[in-house]
């Protein structure tokens, strides 16, 4: 997606956009199949939907340049970290689509708060 | 809660912040609570996402007064009366507490849609 | 960036989230900068905010195949249509870029809301 | 408001729940406000619209128990101490009634936050 209008944002905050943009919606994808899998799923859900608030939040606050945008971002790559691991232990695609895509997710927001 | 500084907002509109402030509440912490009980909860959990989004949403309108929260209002009040159709099925004390809530802020959102 | 995982979405919702989740970002800035510009930029700054939060969860709904997606999007494409008229009046970079990107988002959601 | 049903919130979370949604419905009334009074006004849009987006997340996240609402506590807090220096410079009623409410929100988020 990478929205070059973005004037504010270099090239690593856009790329931290579209990364959260992208965990957002394959955690909202992942949470909400999980419901049909039974209660062993349910850390993966409560995980999956922590990090499609947090990473929409956070996306939404890179895209204004807010100032709170970096101590967002450490929570956020947190929460990222602690899902992948979670869902790389299940065989669902959700599960092992999420598992593909929070890592970079993690990554591009570990920099974004120590930037 | 009732926000007696919001000075655009009439009593009506308070009551239905407060209304859908309440529902959201009580729909994270059903559908949280759900993902432990199992598949046959799936239902419940979807419901009760899409409440706490849309209530939450709606009181944020209407806080703010925007254009919107009237279109707002009517898809809300639809959300609420099915999550509380399918709470009330359900014996757990977050499904029975949905359902006793939620019919509250259906009514008060319908009214909203209408005025 | 469709996210080519999402396997309940097709093409058309793929796009529509792709198109929500640039609406969100474009909304965000021109809301964000307009706050500079002073108080003529008002109406814009509310469109923008109600563009974003609602095009948000359009997309969020639309990745976890809610039941309410396709309410939701009804309401999306009558923002960004409102939006987009009044972003196409002002000259501001931001505000052209709210007028390029607004109209397409606005016609797939109402392609999605009669889907 | 104080939802008495959630059965996992002790005293102190269900005071925080209340303050920060109080603080999230007073600062989307001030963001809204302000866009009418000119560009002297854009730090306190800026700062309105930053508590209104991270009272609301951490008020969800207690409500549901999540695992990271501690975290968002902390932010919570501090967007909460510099909207309320913010607020407190300006005479309008919105910003007024932002000063009174925030330097409560802020106490109970940091409180939440050291729990």
């Amino acid at each position: 997606m990478a929205l070059q209008q973005l004037e504010h944002a270099d090239e690593q905050m856009r790329e931290c956009i579209d990364n959260c943009l992208e965990a957002a919606q394959v955690c909202e994808w992942c949470a909400d199949a999980c419901a049909d899998e039974g209660e062993e799923m349910a850390r993966c859900i409560r995980l999956c939907r922590d990090v499609a608030d947090l990473a929409t939040l956070h996306a939404r606050f890179m895209a204004r340049d807010s100032g709170y945008h970096g101590e967002l971002a450490s929570i956020c790559a947190d929460a990222c970290e602690e899902c992948a691991e979670e869902c790389e232990q299940h065989d669902h695609d959700h599960c092992q689509a999420c598992a593909e895509i929070l890592p970079e997710c993690a990554e591009s927001c570990r920099e974004m708060a120590s930037a």
